[in-house]
């Protein structure tokens, strides 16, 4: 056994019993059942993802993976390759937007290099999962040898452990690199069924023009290396990037220690798709952030049958969504763990 | 000059060139133009309304503002009105959902007792602000006279004014009151136009037979009382509710002096629409929280042309969706100060 199926092995179902024990525990606060609607809807499926009707308060981190892709060549991007390096500089000095809003949930950022095309700064501040200096080209052959996608899995489910290790009991995902909505969109096209033009977004930006040669691309690189949706390996690496084969191992890695995972927007999507169909039953560890302006992103909700916390039209990516959302998961455990029952504070229940 | 002359004399619309300014701030900062939606649409309605194009985190309260209401008798809730002092209770002894959200957010709950039928416990913990026990049916006549109703604008804006005195700069508005959904769908018939059955909603619970009868009861307050749009006071006394008149206080109170409000749902907002009525540049102070589940909300939001940024299925009033909505706030104002930008960060700016 590889530590990859290990990891799938151990994943079971959220606990749906423990969920309708919190929801009791819900029905008694001081409030008409149900009011704090999609709140409470989350403090049930935290407890069933813990097991636990009361959960306490998580320790939160935010895995923000790196790659660079080959396909970016082709011109898909507003931006050029060595921005993605220069973004890993970035979140080492604290200064992206995903270090300010992880700050302010008290969230640790993990930044992790597993294939920037110029290697991020030798520091500790950084960890070090090189797969390669970016991926191939896909229009031409696979984005990476089905070899290299299960050992990015693997850097994935290790990266996961070793928070969970040292008390981390939520996990944001989070990523960076220039030219991923292209892998994203081919992924969520395979994977969703849907035809390219409805997965495909303008990324960080794009014109017309550029959007629809963007599509093509993502087409062409179906043509040449023709990945299936009943091969999720092979479609990461056909179409995929380095840092969604670490999104894949870490949300796979956490559900096997039922820690759940706050997706953020349309590549941590497109890595929660691959993951889901390794083993349908983690989808129950998701806990979608918010819808993201990337038309792709809500194909794949609908595909794992998420309802996203926010819609705040982001689509910047790094995590952003996933720390902002943060909040929330802390709110429905605070609503759970410290509000009055009404027989505690005398309060009149008409059970309604 | 009375002090709500003079309060609606001293507003005057937020600063758009201030936000235009923000708007070029962030524009700078490491991330593709724009792609934090939403949040840099906040930073930039938050500039304007301080008039700085980079505004300070605000010290934050919740004012919960309570009252009972005679309509309550023609059993229009699921719950009888002694629920409202006993929330009021339920408030000073910290149990609320309220006072947890409002924990998590670090805001100061400001408990006011405009008038609950049974008089909330002497505690100084809750400010009194007393109109009566609790409105007259407003089935049978105003709710309110008049002057009543002024007065109670008064004493919102009095509690707005004080609350700015000692720093606060962010004010989420909350209430409590049984029967308070009835004068809310009541108000926002008469003041977006309306009919009574696409302003009503099912309050904390009510099942078919008692919404039906909500309808009727609204209706036949708005036929005894002839309310008019243009006359939003009258609208106020006829139809309204003692912890509406401080709410409506509040808001021109903060608008005076340059705070924004974070409303809540659907009673809120029912103030809301009052206080633009007014002077209508008092909805560029607006922070639309969340979009309730009271379908009569949804109406007020298109009338004010406001978005808001939550959609959690919420109901419970007490000011929650504001509480939650305080951390995007925050996130926004974060985003604008803490973040590089690329000449700090040497990131290549692609201008997309």
């Amino acid at each position: 056994m590889t530590l990859l199926d290990d990891s799938l092995a151990a994943i079971s179902p959220a606990n749906q019993n423990v969920a309708t024990h919190t929801r009791r525990l819900l029905d008694a606060k001081t409030k008409p059942r149900g009011s704090l609607g999609r709140l409470e809807e989350l403090a049930c499926r935290l407890a069933a993802i813990y097991g636990q009707a009361q959960p306490s308060l998580p320790q939160k981190a935010i895995v923000v993976i790196a790659g660079d892709h080959g396909v970016s060549t082709e011109g898909v991007s507003a931006y050029p390759s060595e921005v993605t390096a220069q973004m890993v500089q970035n979140f080492v000095s604290g200064g992206a937007a995903i270090n300010v809003l992880a700050r302010q949930q008290h969230a640790k950022v993990v930044i992790v290099d597993m294939g920037v095309a110029s290697p991020a700064p030798m520091t500790k501040q950084v960890r070090s999962c090189r797969l390669g200096h970016g991926t191939t080209n896909m229009t031409i052959g696979p984005a990476m040898p089905r070899e290299l996608a299960s050992r990015g899995i693997e850097e994935g489910i290790k990266i996961a452990s070793d928070l969970i290790s040292t008390g981390v009991g939520l996990i944001g995902l989070g990523e960076m690199g220039i030219g991923n909505t292209t892998a994203a969109s081919a992924i969520t096209a395979v994977m969703t069924g849907q035809p390219v033009e409805r997965t495909t977004g303008r990324g960080t930006g794009i014109d017309d023009e550029r959007f629809q040669h963007k599509i093509r691309i993502i087409e062409r690189a179906l043509a040449v290396n023709q990945p299936t949706s009943t091969d999720p390996l092979g479609t990461l690496a056909k179409v995929g990037g380095f840092e969604i084969a670490g999104l894949v191992g870490v949300i796979i890695g956490a559900a096997a220690r039922r820690v759940p995972v706050v997706l953020d927007g349309f590549i941590t999507g497109s890595a929660a798709l691959i993951a889901d169909s390794f083993n349908p039953s983690i989808r129950s560890y998701y806990i979608a952030a918010h819808r993201s302006v990337e038309q792709g992103h809500a194909n794949i909700l609908n595909h794992l049958g998420l309802h996203p916390l926010l819609d705040l039209d982001l689509r910047l990516g790094e995590g952003t969504g996933a720390a902002l959302a943060m909040n929330l998961v802390d709110a429905a455990l605070l609503i759970l763990r410290d509000m009055a029952t009404f027989s505690s504070a005398g309060v009149t229940d008409a059970g309604a």
